[in-house]
């Protein structure tokens, strides 16, 4: 008792500090969390190697690796010994400038350095804007399924949390009037995820127009998480909801850990796309600077790096991942539609995932999505996210976006999973 | 007022997002937030080169570069592709594990790499630990002058602050009594910088083991900012905290940014230095990985690079930055002696700083250290702190690590301008 929260002199307590509610409610809605748990059921003894199809990681397999020019431009930071320095809290001007020109290519107007908050990924984006969202009473509608992260942010900040549908009958478009009728004066903004993780679906430009639309009657902005940008393969080209940004006030978060495939780089950025200045007039563009002036920042060098990697990394690289992705989309696709007691509503047509329904009445002995995963990876050293990781009880998903050989691998064990544990074998 | 936070239909507020009250009073405590408004008086026509005596970053001084060792390291993690993934929130375990071991070598027992947290340098070591020691009513023991991001970090989480003087006539020593009649049953923790920032000074084993005394009795944990550590060139060595573990819980945060000048690598650490695991049973430590599940990291491949750095820096490169440490301290301690109207009331002999008084009275139409500084800066191109960024008004923070050359020719100028300034010229 002495040394724990208890004991002590008088039966006062011993010790002033506490465990944080918050932060452990948090962590629960956290992939990486979820996905330890899964993984810690691999079985050692496995001569197999574990494919992972959990989480959006390709890093490690050779035909997934970033371009040399890329890697060369880091290398080159580092040598010069001119980026040892800290940062500006919002980024070093080349690095703002870089991602401004980026982003501009395909928006109607032109982002300026002072749009764009250079972050430690996509993940510190999320944290700045989140944190500076937060005010008692405030809400915030967030999509369904969607990327935990939000909803950690959220519980951690204090913000309530509102949800509504993607729709898997319509290709996973937002449930528009939904969207209005969860809105009230307190909600400041709704998060749309495009390319869609987990869905993999991608909004067309019509769906996005209704969104803005929806969210500027509403009076709320619209954070658009375009951390899977360019990932597309169907018919859906990727349309920047910066493109509405004169309808409604965007708020665009990105990275470089998807399309060049250096999620461990953590480089990302805030980008305000708002032409008519909303965010910077009601001073929410000076919040976010606030607060990541008490920061941490992406390490100096690679921001010194992103100029010579936006701009040299070649169209080459880019259509040989999406080749890679149309390639192994297709085979889970396929693959998926062999296998009893799942299925998959839509074909994933961009980003790196997949949702599919799991008939958990047509399994013996699992009970539910967790229980599936987990007997997953003890038999045949899967990993894939139970879909309660996402509030989607008893669905799954499945990441493509490895290796095409090891994903062949890791379906055709999925299947034998499936096979062995359905009720009526055929 | 259409597109600002009034207008809109009916006279209700046309957007539901707002300002951040806390992010814009946090900031407000920032060392780069402060120092950026002094840089601005710097005049454009100034022929001679600035003069940063400001901020703790001697990087960009060929002097002052990091060995060829670190670099190295670095470069090879990135050439091997074997870091471009993500890491684990805690971060990667051969990191986890050098830096147990490092921070070992000065403690009477060992840490493992369970109790150590890889960070975005000290600072998201800071955002980690305070996060989670907010609590409704919760307070916490600052020293004063202290490190502005503490501050910051207090009124952003809603911490409630409590100063304890250093004592510049016991050579910025803590006044222990002042922390026994602050502490109450909602007291947490206390902070202490060892080697001191801003003051310059190195806390003797008896002084630290009299905090630990203390902090015991009151039922708070210590939490040791040594991201100078070993950065000492005086006649006390560095005592790390972690040695009173036994005593008194001690949560050391620290990084490779000052003794390894690299502050943009951005790599830091939490080491849980409480061998009787009361951080552990109280699940102290438990929150700090949830919130690190929910935040950015420091890049894999610095992590992957660190046991090398940590292993592969030869004595000399230490020795040599200590040598020009101790050469830069002198030569600012003597230079400030003969300069009107500024004392220094303690040699410093650790960290990268002193702190001197400004005695305003002799200055004529200088109104305190803010202007002081203003005016420094538009008329000498020199850079410095003013005490009031610390909450030390007619203070001043003057950085000695830069180059001897350059540091002479600073001082010069400050010296210059004081006797420029003064009212009675001799
Ligand atoms: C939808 C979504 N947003 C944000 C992130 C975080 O990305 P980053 O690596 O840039 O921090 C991820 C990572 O998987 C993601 O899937
Ligand atoms: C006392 C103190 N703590 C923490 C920090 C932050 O250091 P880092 O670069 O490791 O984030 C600094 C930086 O100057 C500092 O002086």
């Amino acid at each position: 008792m002495e040394s724990g929260g208890g004991g002590g002199c008088g039966g006062a307590k011993r010790w002033g500090f506490r465990p944080n509610a918050a932060a452990a409610s948090a962590a629960t809605w956290s992939v990486r969390g979820t996905l330890n748990k899964i993984r810690a059921a691999v079985p050692a003894g496995d001569a197999r190697v574990a494919i992972p199809l959990g989480n959006g990681d390709p890093s490690l397999f050779a035909s997934f690796r970033t371009p040399a020019a890329a890697e060369d431009a880091v290398v080159a930071a580092v040598r010069s010994a001119q980026f040892n320095c800290y940062a500006p809290a919002v980024g070093i001007p080349s690095a703002r400038s870089a991602i401004a020109e980026y982003l501009s290519r395909d928006l109607p107007y032109k982002l300026s350095s002072d749009d764009i908050f250079v972050t430690g990924g996509c993940t510190q984006a999320v944290d700045a804007v989140f944190s500076i969202l937060a005010r008692p009473g405030v809400n915030i509608l967030l999509p369904m399924p969607g990327f935990p992260l939000y909803e950690a942010r959220s519980v951690f900040s204090g913000i309530d949390v509102r949800y509504f549908d993607l729709i898997p009958e319509k290709g996973w478009e937002i449930d528009l009037e939904a969207v209005e009728a969860l809105a009230d004066e307190n909600t400041a903004a709704m998060v749309i995820i495009n390319p869609n993780n987990p869905c993999g679906n991608v909004f067309t430009y019509q769906h996005l127009a209704k969104v803005a639309e929806t969210a500027s009657k509403l009076g709320i902005m619209v954070i658009a998480d375009e951390v899977y940008d360019h990932l597309v393969f169907g018919s859906n080209p990727f349309v920047p909801m910066g493109v509405f940004g004169e309808t409604v006030p965007v708020v665009t978060l990105g990275s470089i850990s998807k399309r060049w495939v250096v999620p461990g780089w953590r480089l990302g950025w805030v980008a305000i796309c708002d032409p008519k200045g909303i965010l910077r007039e009601t001073k929410v563009v000076d919040s976010i600077a606030s607060y990541l002036n008490i920061s941490t920042d992406p390490a100096t060098f690679i921001q010194g790096a992103i100029p010579h990697i936006l701009e040299n990394t070649k169209e080459d690289f880019f259509n040989k991942i999406i080749a890679l992705l149309r390639e192994t989309a297709d085979i889970c696709y396929n693959a998926i539609k062999e296998i009893e007691c799942i299925t998959c509503p839509h074909k994933p047509e961009g980003s790196m995932f997949v949702m599919v329904k799991l008939n958990i009445s047509c399994l013996e002995h699992i009970h539910d999505d967790v229980d599936f995963c987990k007997k997953l990876a003890e038999e045949e050293s899967v990993i894939i996210l139970p879909g309660s990781a996402l509030g989607m009880k008893n669905w799954l998903r499945i990441t493509f976006a490895i290796d095409p050989s090891s994903l062949v691998d890791g379906l055709g064990r999925l299947k034998s999973f499936c096979r062995r544990n359905a009720k009526l074998r055929n």
